[in-house]
């Protein structure tokens, strides 16, 4: 098996969106005196992303940072929060500022020594380069569903990857903590690697693979990854 | 004036492609004996390079590395170059492995700290991802033509960059060695820095800016680049 290309869902598997929503939204409780409940936010905010991606999947297309702003919208009258335009916009794009699992930076850089890494991520561009500079995820590039204007698993966001990067879809490799993403990579012919994140959605257990997936790889992180594949 | 990205014209302007594939020419010269005027394949090769551009935008489109090897394959019997297809493919990537221009890391390294920077290439991603991991620019990511199979100074170019990394047209200045570009560059609405690159194309002086024209920045190198806008 000749792997050429890494490239990475992110969210949920190279960061920990929910610790980092709910830290965002004590940083903000603390300085406007709120009481909120902001795991329940961070979930809720969490929750709205799929429906909102397969919105646009019949509609007109719409980057993450849009998605994120017409839930949160939403949520605000239901946690009664009372923000002003500045600082809802600042609380939107807490998710350029997520924090990476305690391996994702040491274990990407090694890596990256021996593979071409990218992101693939349905994040747009901006959020994710955005994030990277924040956290010093040392990507060889960014990419997105956004490039296309389609969100994974479409086979067709899976492929543009390898084509960008130059490889066979053979030659491309998913690194991600769902198995629907990698079930997606896997019928768009991609090679697939699975690094379960325990810890994604807090106290709520994981949902294991559907009986019958096979991964070509699975990992307990990022380093245990890199040493399976020799880098 | 608010800027918040710069994108980077790569050929010429980060990379100094003339000795880079004289350098190629002279490796493979001296591995098979062969007794070639590099410098004039060289610029020959280069020659063929907005032509064959030219082309796509009335055809099919086709990538650089595509492009490349077209103009390579007419070259070849002209320099009376007998190789494998191996040895073919081999210098056909050695634009994948182009060298920096000795300021290039150091001054992108000082500009990342305070933008995000990016390629604005008409280069494919790949061959820009593989100069990068061959050459350590450290590039906030990659952005090519390719993205929307278009050549710059085709004014979408310019336009994706500023939308992808979430900046206004004002708050993206291109940085190029080429006045072509940077009036492609200003038309399409973006901010420019000319850093003017003397040796580019050897002995063959440097055709000054076309009369009248006015760049935001001109800079002698990304170190005098990065000391003008504070980074």
């Amino acid at each position: 098996m000749t792997i050429r290309a890494l490239v990475f869902d992110v969210f949920g598997t190279v960061v920990d969106w929910r610790s980092s929503i709910i830290r965002e939204g004590e940083l903000l409780g603390r300085a406007k005196n709120l009481k909120v409940d902001w795991a329940a936010f961070a979930d809720a905010w969490r929750a709205g992303y799929r429906p909102a991606m397969n919105r646009t999947a019949k509609g007109e297309w719409a980057n993450i940072d849009t998605l994120h702003r017409s839930i949160l919208d939403e949520l605000l009258p239901k946690f009664d929060l009372r923000l002003s335009e500045e600082e809802i916009r600042h609380l939107n794009l807490a998710w350029h500022r997520l924090i990476p699992w305690p391996d994702s930076v040491p274990g990407l850089n090694r890596l990256k020594t021996r593979y071409v890494i990218a992101t693939l991520s349905n994040g747009n561009v901006s959020l994710l380069v955005d994030m990277a500079k924040n956290a010093g995820l040392p990507w060889d590039t960014v990419l997105s569903g956004e490039l296309i204007r389609k969100y994974k698993p479409d086979p067709e966001v899976y492929q543009m990857a390898a084509r960008l990067l130059g490889a066979t879809y053979e030659e491309t490799m998913l690194v991600a903590a769902h198995p629907d993403d990698l079930l997606g990579a896997q019928r768009a012919g991609l090679k697939t690697a699975y690094v379960p994140r325990p810890l994604e959605h807090g106290p709520k257990p994981l949902v294991p693979p559907p009986a019958g997936a096979k991964f070509d790889f699975t990992a307990s992180d990022f380093l245990d990854l890199a040493r399976q594949l020799g880098a």
